[in-house]
């Protein structure tokens, strides 16, 4: 019987074929905490009376919310983390020496990667899938189990099948064509369920792309988010300094299971803007441009739009541009190395003649961390992942969400612009 | 009778002869706001029903404590800077379009000179006095009397002649210079004086070292600090794209009244580190070295010491060595200008490599703001201006300031340790 994907790396895992519906206890190749969810875990650990960790080199602590502190529960926060991570003297432990958001970080490094099964505290979890890996969020109990036993109990998701059909256009990318499939499905259309993105389409999309995709798929409620691991992949990972282990590769058998199958038509795609409350509430950038919406803050950065290729596409749109008068355009980059390649590359002193302000590497503004935090009643066009009311600050603040080309045109105009009129 | 360097640029504004003691009208050359305090000014401006800035082109508002914003507040807060230089169309508005300490962007864009009468809603203004102006602190509603009519009373203050002497040894610097004089006034001992420095020792202080001098004139009470144009200024003024004025440039005369004169052995001193929790609690570098005193995390920047000679020294101690492992190195730069400078000469990526983190221009840390917050009980060294309980956070906290040179030092070893020692 056929096989999706998803449901060959969890029979890789446990052993023997295992189908959607199916509760299974499985190994766990990489467990992640941050600073906001790991103390959880580690109170459970430590009242559980656990003195080790299973695989200490598959537990990842990356402090990426609210470091350098920017507060005093933040400092006690990073505390517990850092304590906890002297103590087992873990390896993949990642503070102020070596910044970066968690889901941009771990695949930098080379610790995520394909057929993995991969846990983390921290919803966006899910970006991984990006590498032909299943990798879920989890609350911090679950990820103390994982730390505990190395594996945890999973049921085998349903897939929903996304096809992408045709090369994507000018500006079109994977952020795009997530926020569609979550216009479509609704913030709980893909409930548990694995959304695998498939199609002619996936061979233009870059890793950053795919990333961006993947980042997404909890926001239509999936329990993960999945791209095979093809070309494009097998280079990203030829790049890194070095690999955790050997990737395992998983393709879906062609007579695989579905329990729905979406085809998305790319070519005939214009960039997507998320309006305010939901990521579901998907417009056409003809029709933000159409409603002349004025902004205060253009947010370029966070997991899943916080990449190279980001500060590159806003780099080449601000060249000789100003930020508009009434605008302030804020930069945060995913990793230190991010944000290094981007100054080799000349894009930040562009950023910044531009009048933009690059922040160091951290989640910031994107969840109301720091770094941008909305006031009453201000705009934000944001390249994050959540627009819920009162995510970057006020609760009367409203957050559009889109891709970075289209942030960036609106921080010259200061209304959401479509970037290629420009 | 013989005239102070003080007396002379309070006389030249009022236009006849004027001594300590006098109260004056004098009009004023730049009055400067940031984001706390300024709204309090706009405010008093406001209520008092006025229409128009005295002087719109000599009134600088900087936002560089709490942007981009750490929060809702912070936020509001700026908002109301915004839309008063929105609204008033004024020239001189910094925020995330051209970020920077305001005494280290001032300075930087030559829009503070020599001869000045300058007030600023912050108690460190009192730096611009390293150009030879008469440069000082004051409350928002002073301010507000400045922003509407161009001018302020002052008492003219006596003077305190502080006499250096000698050269300078290796890792001595403006900041030491400082903690010593502070050490022997005590937070108290120059309590609305002026702090003229003079001495053998001063041609040998760069411009960096005279803003660190200055700047911290106000932890010994004093009014103004000043050091009086000569070729290390000229050449600074020389370096500017542009001068807002032609310098006034005056001089003490042989037989002005001082009311206090202090000479230090500068060729004597060790570098001085102040304990917590007063900046007059100076000691020597090598008692320092004897209490081995363990540090969680050291912290480089503020308008006292975040200026691209800090960058260097910070990253010539740095080069090839790491962050020990139990401490966070936060580095702020003080303008856009000194991270590009120091971007451009390799010294971010020195210190990156090293373990650190460079966040953007900000205040940040120093006053308890955001981007490196102390928690409870930890300790850190600074090369701020302030280590009174709670400063920097938790009231448990605790810091000791120093130069950039022992701050970097003793990222390396984790303990408070003499640069001079590598």
């Amino acid at each position: 019987m056929g096989q999706t994907i998803t449901e060959k790396i969890f029979s890789e895992h446990v052993g023997h074929e295992v189908y959607a519906g199916e509760i299974v206890r499985s190994p766990i190749d990489m467990v992640i905490g941050n600073d906001i969810t790991t103390p959880i875990s580690i109170r459970a650990f430590e009242e559980g009376g656990f003195e080790k960790l299973a695989n200490p080199d598959g537990f990842a602590i990356v402090l990426d919310h609210f470091i350098p502190a920017k507060d005093i529960a933040s400092a006690n926060q990073a505390r517990i983390s850092r304590d906890f991570a002297e103590k087992h003297n873990l390896k993949l432990f990642f503070d102020e020496k070596d910044m970066g958001i968690e889901h941009a970080l771990l695949p930098e490094k080379g610790l995520v990667l394909p057929g993995d099964v991969i846990i983390g505290a921290d919803s966006h979890t899910c970006t991984h899938g990006a590498l032909g890996a299943f990798s879920t969020g989890m609350g911090s109990t679950d990820i103390s189990f994982g730390m505990i036993t190395g594996g945890n109990w999973f049921k085998v998701p349903e897939s929903i099948k996304v096809v992408f059909k045709g090369k994507p256009g000018p500006y079109i990318t994977g952020k795009d064509l997530i926020l569609e499939i979550i216009r479509i499905l609704g913030v709980d259309g893909a409930l548990y369920k694995a959304l695998e993105f498939t199609g002619d389409s996936i061979p233009y999309l870059s890793m950053d792309d795919r990333f961006s995709l993947c980042n997404m798929a909890i926001e239509a409620g999936a329990k993960n988010g999945i791209v095979a691991y093809d070309e494009v992949t097998k280079e990203f990972l030829d790049s890194r300094d070095s690999l955790r282990a050997q990737p395992k590769i998983h393709y879906s058998d062609d007579d695989a299971t579905y329990c729905q199958v979406i085809e998305i038509d790319v070519e005939a795609l214009n960039p997507v803007i998320a309006y305010p409350f939901l990521p579901s509430n998907g417009h056409s950038v003809n029709q933000a441009v159409e409603d002349n919406i004025r902004v205060d803050q253009v947010f370029i950065g966070s997991c899943t739009n916080g990449r190279l290729s980001d500060f590159k596409v806003a780099a080449q749109l601000l060249e000789g541009k100003k930020v508009a008068r009434h605008v302030r355009l804020i930069l945060t980059p995913g990793t230190q190395k991010i944000l290094r390649e981007a100054t080799k590359l000349g894009y930040i002193d562009t950023l910044v003649d531009a009048g933009g302000v690059v922040s160091n590497p951290t989640c910031g503004a994107c969840l109301g961390g720091y770094m941008g935090i909305l006031g009453d009643d201000e705009v934000c066009i944001s390249t994050t992942n959540r627009n819920f009311v009162g995510r970057m600050g006020s609760r009367s603040s409203k957050i559009y969400l889109s891709n970075t080309a289209v942030a960036a045109a609106s921080a010259i105009s200061g209304y959401i612009t479509d970037p290629r009129s420009l």
